[in-house]
């Protein structure tokens, strides 16, 4: 049985935390609160390690051209 | 439930201060006050931090494809 | 109430001075004549900054996609 | 006969494990699972190889417009 | 009176000279013989100068996702 | 008589080997088994050059917007 | 009277030597034998010259959007 990738955002990650990898080596950590058909994608709770740091943000809209792949947060 | 980014942009961030990462490295914030299906944005007493300087703009139309994330600025 | 990009391009910006920050690190000034949905722009009496020096163009069309940001001029 | 190229999707490697060539040299192996029209992929298994050390994730979704090729895993 | 930036090109720069700035730098002149709403360009004796050498070219179509600007050449 | 890209893809091409040349100066070798209106592609007994090594791939699909171009393999 | 890019492809081009510089550097010779809206291309005889050599190809199909340019090849 095929799967079509977002019925995978709505069923397996809605609600979850996720890891967001976007192009230029960015990370994102956060709990996947909805998405749409471009992948724009909304992370509650989210952050962002930058130079070692943890950048917090509550909030957080990503634009779904930025995404490379995401993926459940295991931890 | 599943929130779409645009409607989470409409009733969360609308009016509120907002960051907004743009591809480049470039940061920007300032009062959301609209915004399109692409992400087009229109911030009002939008600042940018070039260098450890702040450059004030009054309004500023960012085009959308320029958008990494946007989010709530907290302060 | 919402207000979208265009819309405010064609209220707040027709007709004034404003600085159109493009791809690349290139800055035009110009009076902003018209733009379409693609944010494709008319400027006139354009002027650019290129190493310190102002080259000067009479109409200038600049291609949407080269947008980053615009802003009211303020002098 | 011309076949396409998301029928070969479908019918030779949903299911199968398969390797995944990305933009900026990355690599991913996992199950084919899904996909859509814009290659937009659903890998379960995956792994990845960064800086020679293998890096596990449950179900991954990758962004198709990241995709230059992928092929059947042979092993 | 808004003016749309094709208008411009069809009544003001229509088969007039005009500068076209490509990304990557390179600029070209010539006779501007037709363009469509991508911004493709059809121009006549063009002209691109390469490392300080005029190279001429007949008639030149240009991809319209290359182009930055263009303006009339004024000399 | 003009002929379509797409035309010659399934005329001249379909079921020949082929050489396609991708962005990032990747050059793939295979058997062409199929295409769609994207360009993206199916391979057979694909193989790549990578540093001097051979590396054989079974089938290949290949994402049209990797590709610069096309042409029959002569050997 | 405006002529279409397409149009000027059809007309003047068709059939004719012409030369093609591409995104990156390239530039490619041969005889248009097609194209379509994409500026997808088919060329003949199409040889290229990679550091001094020149490469010859048989039939050639360039996809569009690596196409900076194209003007007759004139010789």
């Amino acid at each position: 049985m095929t799967r079509r990738p977002l019925e995978i955002l709505d069923q397996a990650l809605n609600g979850q935390p996720v890891i967001v990898s976007l192009k230029g080596g960015r990370e994102i950590r956060g709990i996947l609160q909805g998405y749409d058909v471009h992948m724009n994608l909304v992370l509650d709770n989210a952050e962002e390690e930058i130079n070692g740091n943890i950048q917090k943000h509550g909030i957080l809209i990503v634009r779904g051209d930025n995404v490379i792949y995401l993926s459940p947060s295991v931890e």
